[in-house]
This record gives C-alpha cells, sequence and structure tokens, in this order.
C-alpha cells in the first residue's frame, strides 16, 4: 500500500554538505533515503522543504514521500528509521498525510533561528552551532532594525548574487524578534543574542544575509534608519554580508490543517 | 633564548585521536606541535599532564615545553597560536615557567567533569559532548555511591584491563560531585546530570569505570552500599561498564605555587 508520509526532521548540519542529495558527498536527503531504501526495498524520492547548505542546521525540516513501508506501521517509522540513521540525523515525527500533500509546495511559511555568540574569545565547543562576534554588538539597535524588515517587501537586497531568477522577490516577513541573555560564565559581557524570524518564504540566503545586515546594525556600521533604504534600493551590495552557515536552524515549517489532514 | 612555557588548551576531542601524537592521525599533541614549529622554526617537545583518549574534551588541560620563540614575547603566544591552530584547539594561557617545571610530573592534582544527560530521546546537537542514558536515573543514589569513593582507597577495580602496571594503583579523591538540573525543554523527567572529581591521580580509564559504576546505581543495578566491596575487590569485572569517552572533560591541572613561580 502506497501512502503519503512527512517526516520532521532535526539534523547537525556540521557534517552534511547540506540538504539536496549529491553524487559524491554526504548529504541529509541522500542519508535519509539510504534508509528509507532499507525499510521500502526500493528507491525512495524524498521531497524537502527546504535546500539548506552545508553547515546548516534543523530543528524542524519537513519532507515527504509516497512509499510502500511494506508492512511496517507508520506510527513504528521514526523508531526504526532512527536506529538505521547515522548520529547527526533524527526524526521527530512520522505521519501520513493526503496523497496531494507535498512537504515543499504545501508550506504556507517557515521559522529559522540565527544564534549569535557576542563575546571576547571563542569557546571551542559552539564553534559549529553559532556565530561569533568579538566586538560588542548593540542588541538594541539589532532589535529595531530587526522589525524594519517585517511586512511585505521586495527583499531582492538580501538575495545571494547569482541566484536562481525568481518569478517574484516580494516575500512577507511575519516576525522578527530579537532575544539575548548574559552568558557571566564566559566573560564579562558576554551574550548570547537569538534571532527569530518568520515569514511565507525566504530567497536564496535571505535570512544569512538579513543576519550580516543585522549584524552591522549592531556594530553601528549601518543604522536602524537605512533598512528602508536598502530595501528600496533592490541591490544586494547595498545589504551586509551573508552570516556564516552555523548559526542557522531550520526551526519549524508551517502548514495550513486542510492540508495536513483533509478538507 | 630558551624558555620552559606552560600551555593551558581548551579542546573538543570529536575530531581527534586523543591527545598523544601518532604517526598518521590527528591528535591534539600534534596539532599544537605543528604551530610551535612555525613559530619557533623548529621541532618542539610538548608535554601534556593527560594523555586523553579520543572523544575526550579538555577545558584546563595544560602542557608545557622548552623551546626560543625567536623574539615572540610570550604574552603573545597565546594570540598567534590561536590564529593558527585548527578551530577545535585553543590557548586559554601562555606562561614562562622555572626551567624545573614540568607539565606532567609537577602535576599534584586533577578536576575532570562528566556530563550526562538523561532524558528519553537523544539530540543531535549534544552528541559529541554528552553520555545520553535514556532510562531514568536515581541522581541521589548516584551522589551516596559517589561520596563512598572519595578518600584513600586502591583504585585496582576501576582501572582498564590491560593498563601499563603501575607502582601503585592507590590514588587519593578530595571530592566526587554529583549535580543535576532540569531540562523542560528537552520533555518531562530530562535532567543534566554533572559528575565532578578531584584526586592525586587517576588510573588509566578510572574516571570513565567510575562513571559507568555510578550511571549503574543510578539504574539500581549497583547498591551505593556495595561500593566499599568493589574497591576491596580490587577486580576490574566487579565496577561497572566503562562510560563512553564524550561526556568526559579533563577541567583542571593543579600545581603546587613553589613549582610554577619558583622557591
Amino acid at each position: 500500500m502506497i501512502r503519503n508520509i512527512l517526516l520532521t526532521i532535526e539534523y547537525d548540519g556540521t557534517d552534511f554538505s547540506g540538504w539536496q542529495i549529491q553524487p559524491s558527498d554526504r548529504t541529509v536527503q541522500g542519508e535519509i533515503g539510504r534508509v528509507l531504501k532499507v525499510i521500502c526495498g526500493t528507491d525512495v524520492k524524498v521531497n524537502g522543504t527546504s535546500r539548506t547548505d552545508a553547515g546548516v542546521h534543523a530543528l524542524g525540516q519537513q519532507a515527504s514521500f509516497e512509499a510502500d513501508l511494506k508492512g511496517l506501521p507508520p506510527e513504528k517509522l521514526a523508531y526504526v528509521m532512527n536506529n538505521l540513521l547515522a548520529p547527526d540525523v533524527k526524526i521527530r515525527e512520522a505521519k501520513v498525510c493526503p496523497p496531494e500533500f507535498h512537504a515543499r509546495f504545501s508550506a504556507v511559511g517557515k521559522k529559522y533561528i540565527y544564534k549569535i555568540m557576542n563575546c571576547a574569545s571563542r569557546v571551542v565547543f559552539r564553534r559549529n552551532f553559532y556565530y561569533f562576534c568579538e566586538r560588542p554588538l548593540d542588541a538594541e539597535k539589532m532589535r529595531e532594525a530587526a522589525g524594519k524588515l517585517v511586512g511585505n517587501h521586495d527583499f531582492r537586497s538580501f538575495m545571494a548574487m547569482g541566484s536562481t531568477p525568481q518569478e517574484t522577490t516580494v516575500r512577507e516577513l511575519y516576525s522578527y524578534d530579537v532575544e539575548w541573555r548574559d552568558l557571566p560564565e564566559m566573560g564579562e559581557n558576554a551574550r548570547e543574542i537569538t534571532l527569530t524570524v518568520t515569514g511565507n518564504g525566504f530567497l536564496y540566503n535571505m535570512v544569512r544575509i538579513m543576519t550580516g545586515t543585522l549584524v552591522e546594525v549592531g556594530l553601528g556600521r549601518i543604522r536602524p534608519e537605512e533598512i528602508p533604504e536598502i530595501l528600496e534600493a533592490k541591490d544586494r551590495s547595498r545589504a551586509g554580508h551573508t552570516a556564516p552557515p552555523q548559526g542557522l536552524y531550520l526551526a519549524k515549517v508551517y502548514y495550513s490543517e486542510d492540508q495536513l489532514y483533509g478538507k
């Protein structure tokens, strides 16, 4: 019996060349496909919501596939897959969806988290999970600038050069929160700054370019009031640098109830 | 001018085949020697306090070496080394010591930390930094058992089989603390349990075997009152399993003031 299954996936992107399957590199899609082939006895095409880059992590990537589980009850699939998967990927949930559901095309929004460690000296244990900024960042200013990115805008200035041309570069951001906490054990003024952004869609490298721009705001190189001009310019060179992949986490994908459970 | 230098070193042991230099594998001693050769222009013998195993981490490993820094002021050594070292090793401090000082032979004690994650499901991001125990552990019982290991004892039961013969297997533990905190974000009853042990010396794999034994106490397989009998038996097979390397951190090495600063 062919079923349409939706997986919720957590992974540490450090040792992967990103999500998308590649002939010779280790990828998350490749690793999940390998395990599904063991279970289903045949090649399975796994459709991920987001093609995360090398080094980018996921707390809640989503992927769907159609396959015959060969008698394995779907409620046992996550457990069985986790026993076969490498330790840097974990299936958090597996559930049966209506036949027309597709993890990517059905998605109505996404949430990304970006973690910054703002302290004078690096911590070797966190190097793969944070963007380390050694100079002090003004997080209040970053919060002010993030607020100016929320809404319906043309985000062309925040799309990587050389991206595949898009039908439209207009996207809507629903929220962009900047929160911080002191880390006294890591020295005076050490802080963890967490950026959380939700929107209906994101252009290639958009979250990392927005993060790099907010870091430059935090450093005083860009003023929050310049954000509307940067958006208006529709010019990548006006925005800040591209923040590194290791601070980025795909946190959640949003679907409508109708899509997940059928009408 | 030849100086005797003491380094305080932090490293993530995940991608190292341990401390000790090996012809073909990546080791911490090898990585530090590589960088010192760049600075000093010659091979430098680096003496580490503890030969940590593959996967074991350090917050405060110590190593000393004698070398001519070729005009580099010792107070700049840590900074220069950190710019040359791979991102999973960091020099926290470098200082000049009396000529007779030796990082290993001068040490009078050490502190190790062992981190356990006690929760029903694994977190991919922490797999290299914790021992994951899925069944609930009774941390109060573990604390009671740890207290019975403190003091001057023959720890032969807690030494790995096949270890290099020792002049004596008597060691003194000064303290063995068991602390825990709830991790509500990781599910009901999820806890981080931290074991901190200090002593004048440790046999091969002793901390990992003591940890494995305390975990079995936490699971109810060994009673705290059995610890004195296990010590008395002087028989490795009476103690618990060897806990995995990734939860272990060499936290601190103790020296006397006389040794560090001269008499």
